[in-house]
């Protein structure tokens, strides 16, 4: 199987674009993509996206954005797994040209959360959990969370302000992002007096819906040592299922996807926790923040608040996350988020990640969620 | 480049399911093809669908129908290109067996069209047009494909009548096949009173919106001859996209989608329209059926026509299509469709078609459309 490698990245900042539409996004992150690679056109286009049908009323996105994007006539496709579409574009992206039949694929992840706004959005987004045995009864990703959080909280005796340190470390992080969407900076206390979202998460527990486009452009990592510096090498691509609904797991709060798809990476990598020196996760609830290091094995069970709690999260700690301000403050393009990941992690291999550069960066990992858990995709990205 | 095969498939029969789910006729799928394999699970799943989000209200099919059709936890991710999901999840299935790193994929097309009717299911289909300058404006399939028929008609001086062949073939197929929705057959010259959809799309022309799955199992050539009996070959597997609005198309009668993608599938597989013993086209349209046969090369401009109105597109005619009642009479599970061409395609392969076996059936190919021929997927399939 030949081996992977990514030579160019795009983003665009990421907030409230009314402005711009789902395929004007989409074409800013792959132009900039395909010059970061100084390539001016690709081979096949994977398209990672979550929510386009329900909030954009716009399926097909493979052939509407390579024509927009001036790539008319290529390949195209489009990769759902809810939340976790980013990070399945790129396994998509990855099995392409390892195949050897696809020699250079560009997979862009886009969300155009504006394109609906309040409960409309809320039922738009619910898709993605059981529809069947959740959403139909009025369940939301949110009300999902709170469940998980409300039964950690438990099972461990913990108060909310366990959590605050995962949303604390990520403003303090995007701050430092021009492309973050909320770069302000949460002060220790302010957490526990934000307003209540779906008890107990609040609005400074959950990421902000947010539009955005990022891509990245993959070749053989032979061919990429020809045509770029510094290619980033994915040492790992892996993924996982569990549940959608949270009443049939065993296990609350074990991420069984999470679990099986990061020791599936460690294997393909030949590594262990202890050699990650970044780890972009979904953050999109502070309780998912806590169960993913638990879960990826970072942590004891019950002592995943811990490392955010005593600073490892940090860009100084033991295992930075959400170097760039994550979900919770770069801001959750939802099917785009995945790529965001990649995005972010690349410029950290590079040394290119400016005031939240991770000293000596080699080894990053980045994690893309569906609905709370219930899809993961896994990627080990190394330099050098 | 590892060598793909085809070791099982299964289907359900295609028309209204009002009393089964979504999940569950993906499942009957699944059990199926893994019995035809004679395996118990797979490493990957791939999921066809193109409207689930908006017609079901559920996304994350992946993850969904791996935990139903008790795979719980294997890789799983869903694909979509509107109608051509089906065709787009074989290539993506294809792609992960040929990289050598997933050994058994399960593609699984699933659509659930009664999940909503009359004018909401027209506007949930409709996501699949260009929905800033097409669906904006009401635009629906049947009158872009009316669009398409008009200007076919004018160019070439055409009735109605001349596309009523490819409706006839297709009943007189679709009535041997057990799992066909519509079975009855349509007598010469009753095309020409049906009632009319989309002047001068009749409800003849137009393939009937329905609810199935399909199912096929795929793992690398080497292996597959360990496994079964009759591994079918995919000897090509391509993909090309034009755009999506039929306004900015420079020629509206050459779908360049399915020029591109059969141009390169006979290349692949080393071959041509002469050498093709059956074509299980996109027959969402009888225009589509004339147009695909033209673009694929099969016909000149303007006569693909003649092919139905002259009987070469009977089982015994030179290139027979929709040999188990194609989108029109076996049905259209939209998602499904793609991989119900392959299910069938196989069965022809093996020699277990029935009544409508294509005689000395060796190379069958197999073409997917999204929208009006936005995307085109298109895969070779051989035998022994």
């Amino acid at each position: 199987m030949a081996q992977v490698a990514i030579i160019g990245v795009g983003q665009t900042p990421v907030g409230e674009h009314w402005d711009t539409s789902l395929r004007a996004l989409a074409g800013d992150a792959i132009q900039a993509a395909l010059a970061d690679a100084g390539l001016r056109s690709v081979d096949a286009l994977i398209v990672g996206n979550a929510y386009a049908p329900t909030i954009s009323s716009q399926s097909q996105l493979g052939a509407l954005i390579a024509d927009y994007a001036g790539l008319t006539g290529i390949e195209a496709l489009t990769v759902e797994a809810g939340d976790a579409s980013g990070g399945a574009a790129l396994r998509a992206g990855y099995l392409a040209v390892a195949s050897g039949e696809v020699e250079t694929a560009l997979v862009v992840g886009v969300e155009k959360s504006t394109d609906m706004i309040g409960t409309a959005r809320t039922r738009a987004r619910s898709v993605s959990l059981d529809a069947d045995y959740e959403a139909v009864h009025g369940a939301t990703l949110a009300a999902g969370a709170a469940l998980l959080m409300r039964r950690y909280m438990f099972e461990y005796g913990l108060e909310l302000s366990a959590f605050e340190g995962f949303s604390i470390n990520a403003h303090a992080n995007g701050k430092n992002n021009a492309n973050a969407m909320f770069r302000n900076q949460i002060k220790p206390g302010a957490f526990a007096r934000a307003p209540m979202i779906a008890d107990p998460v609040t609005l400074f527990d959950g990421a902000p819906d947010a539009d955005g486009a990022a891509a990245v452009v993959l070749t053989r990592l032979e061919r990429a040592l020809d045509l770029v510096p510094q290619p980033v090498r994915i040492a790992a691509s892996a993924a996982a299922t569990d549940t959608l609904a949270l009443h049939e797991r065993a296990d609350l709060l074990m991420l069984q996807a999470v679990a099986a798809s990061t020791g599936k990476a460690y294997a393909q990598a030949n590594t262990s926790p202890a050699n990650i020196d970044l780890f972009e996760l979904h953050d999109a609830f502070t309780i998912l923040c806590a169960l993913s290091l638990e879960s990826a094995g970072f942590a004891s069970r019950g002592e995943g608040w811990r490392l955010a709690a005593e600073g490892h999260i940090n860009p100084q700690g033991r295992i930075p996350i959400s170097t760039f301000g994550g979900l919770k403050s770069r801001g959750n393009p939802v099917g785009a988020a995945g790529v965001y990941q990649a995005v972010e992690a690349v410029l950290q291999l590079r040394g290119a990640a400016g005031a939240n550069q991770i000293e000596n960066a080699r080894t990053a990992m980045i994690q893309s969620l569906g609905g709370l858990g219930s899809t993961a995709f896994t990627h080990i990205l190394t330099i050098g």
